[in-house]
């Protein structure tokens, strides 16, 4: 007999327990499906373990910025120990998510979720059936698919590694590529970042991309730019690399070129459900082709970046579409970061768009490493990009690189979704010295 | 001949300097008068040079957190060169603020000033007159009035010390006694803070107070509590403090017991205008007795915390109030806090004041040691009182102890100043995984 559910969400991780959880409180019954780890990418292969490992690099920086200027030392990594600390986090995901789910009164099934033809769901052997369905399987590393391809590892098997090599490699010079090089590059490996063109990080400030990894070159790691990976080959010395006019050989090659959605082993076809290699598609409701599917977090092809916190918003925004169904789904300013040494952030308008409209902006460009901020913990690099709306003198976009980078965006988001003019932020009193306490000199 | 100006600023800290460089903007002609160093305490002996020091120990405390668990090797504080590291930010204050005002066309002047029984003002054996005065003259340590006080250094001492003895005593346990006492513990110092009573820190959170002095006495720092410190004397062995059944041998002894403003050498006598211990009394206007003179910053005695960011603040009321007069000023909720290792933050409501309304107030006490954004760091401590007002939902005060109470603090702070509700909280996408994360698990 096939079980019968209000909603069945496919996905255990940050989207799909946002959605059981919040349509289960609502009263509806709702089976959950993971056919993989409970918690998903983010806790247990994605950010969280990315930055526990970067923890250790920002502490080990921290004594380096303030060498001969009144510290004496520098820790070293120990990369067992390093991952020992970050399995005392990520060991107990698994479990106590689905102990969490189950608390709840979420039915809970362990298995690869499979369409079938009636439209009912195949778990394993186990048939069930919803009225509603919600997709939430997330991505995968993409590997690149080139001779050698099997040689790939991944950011999986990175956050994950027992011992660190001598040598690393990443292809591909997106958000991933960057953070694991500085974690890599701080623990001692000979680290590279091959990046197919010019433009790594294409979505950050170009500029300010590269002040970064100005930075990081100076710290030892390598940027093999407009180099296209043609083969990976096992040599008596390690991997061999091949690309036009480019030879190396490394200890472990992590394909870092994207992610790719979790929307191929569904059954799909069978519902109607279309997706391409952005994900899912889905309309303004987050709904599919199938109008009794849904599909939210990074699987599905929505406009915004793919983060943990947009999954969590829109899980919310489904949970009350489920249950009191209105208005399409609109979103505030979104911060993306690269949690690299130092930390790139922006959120908003970039100066690039704000360029094409001079009248209308007007952009900020702020060497900040002299003020008194950075100048206190021996900063090497702190520079802003910031964009002033003219009309309403509100910040409307910023682009931040600097060790503190991660906390000013998040203070530069709530002044850009709060409308928040200079007179109105010298009517507040932050706490000084912080680096709040310079949000004022930004406008 | 008597120099004759619009507005005369006694003070060339930070109060006095933003009220004169406001004034001048709007056209006024102004005169500052400064006695001692340009800039005033902050800059150059009090918030920022000690932040400067304590970014030393921030970064060793990070070093600390990880030892065992991913970082090997603590660094040593190398007090000489991280006075250096000091003084190469607190060397230029001077000269720079001097530098900024004249370049500003303020006219600046370097003396004690003396209002004179005329009503003029004598700064040296020049005289000057203005339409209105503005006395912005700060505070400076008090010493405490014991047997043997001209034992007694003070913070601005301790902030320029050349070498670190090796045994330190604080006399007086408030934010200054602590702060400093954090600094000079882990610059390797035998640190005591001998407090009268059993209640340092009076104006935060009883209970993490407690748990500040836990950590600290974990870190070596000795409280001596209930202790009334009633003499120093010489001895050849050191400094020898006693009270009752209490006996102490140090090597510097600092008075931390509070600070007094710096309004008895004015003349205030001879215009009229009132002061206590607490400050030159005011007005809601911030005027003084005489209708004409007005006080603000930390010499004034009004009913807020006397920061750094509150001079700033009634500054730019007063430019408003001397161009444009209106209403009387208001006050947003100021944090306050203690840079201590870890750090201890408090905004708005306290849990104790909620407490006597518990219809009206939900008080959140929260561990958070073991959330993700401190288990990353290996923080030893993380809690929070967090107070919501039921009916609004809004958070309406709170106290944090951690690592990044400073950070969380400002967060909370523009929360209760834009009102901000949970879902309105959940309306917006803060940065992942950042300490800004955790806002919405704390209402």
């Amino acid at each position: 007999m096939t079980e019968q559910y209000d909603v069945v969400v496919i996905g255990g991780g940050p989207a799909g327990n946002a959605i059981a959880s919040g349509l289960q409180a609502q009263g509806k019954s709702v089976l959950i499906v993971e056919a993989d780890l409970w918690g998903g990418t983010c806790p247990n292969r994605g950010c969280d373990p990315k930055k526990i490992l970067l923890s250790a690099v920002e502490a080990q920086q921290a004594a380096q910025h303030l060498q001969h200027q009144g510290l004496t030392g520098t820790p070293t990594i120990d990369w067992p120990a390093l991952m020992a600390h970050k399995r005392g986090y990520t060991d107990g995901i698994n479990d106590g998510t689905l102990k969490g789910l189950q608390h709840q009164g979420i039915t809970t099934l362990h298995g690869q979720a499979h369409f079938q033809n009636d439209g009912q769901l195949a778990v394993g052997d186990q048939v069930v059936s919803a009225t509603d369905y919600v997709i939430a399987t997330g991505q995968r590393p993409a590997i690149l698919p080139i001779t050698g391809q099997e040689y790939f590892k991944t950011s999986t098997d990175f956050l994950d590694l027992d011992e660190m090599p001598k040598r690393v490699t990443f292809v591909g010079g997106g958000y991933v590529g960057f953070e694991l090089a500085a974690i890599a590059n701080a623990a001692g490996a000979d680290v590279h970042v091959i990046h197919h063109n010019d433009r790594p990080l294409k979505a950050f400030d170009a500029d300010l991309v590269q002040d970064l990894m100005a930075t990081m070159t100076a710290d030892g790691v390598t940027f093999d730019l407009n180099t296209d990976l043609q083969a990976i080959e096992q040599t008596d010395d390690g991997l061999q690399l091949t690309a036009p006019d480019f030879e190396l050989t490394t200890d472990l090659v992590i394909s870092s070129a994207g992610r790719i959605p979790n929307a191929d082993q569904l059954g799909l076809e069978n519902v109607g459900v279309t997706f391409n290699r952005h994900g899912i598609q889905v309309n303004d409701r987050l709904q599919t082709a199938n109008p009794h599917i849904y599909a939210i977090g990074d699987v599905s092809d929505t406009p915004v970046p793919k983060l943990t916190p947009v999954a969590g918003y829109e899980a919310r925004y489904l949970v009350q579409q489920l249950t009191q169904p209105g208005a399409a789904i609109t979103y505030p300013v979104i911060p993306t970061q690269v949690f690299a040494v130092p930390k790139l952030a922006q959120v908003g308008l970039s100066a690039t768009d704000a360029a094409d409209q001079p009248d209308k902006y007007r952009v900020n460009t702020l060497d900040m490493t002299k003020w008194f901020s950075y100048y206190r913990f021996g900063a090497r690099q702190a520079q802003a990009r910031v964009i002033i709306d003219q009309a309403s003198g509100q910040v409307v976009g910023a682009t931040l690189l600097s060790d503190v980078a991660d906390e000013m965006i998040n203070y530069l988001t709530l002044l850009i979704e709060k409308h928040v003019t200079l007179a109105q932020l010298q009517q507040l009193v932050l706490a000084y010295p912080t680096p709040a306490s310079d949000l004022q000199y930004l406008y």
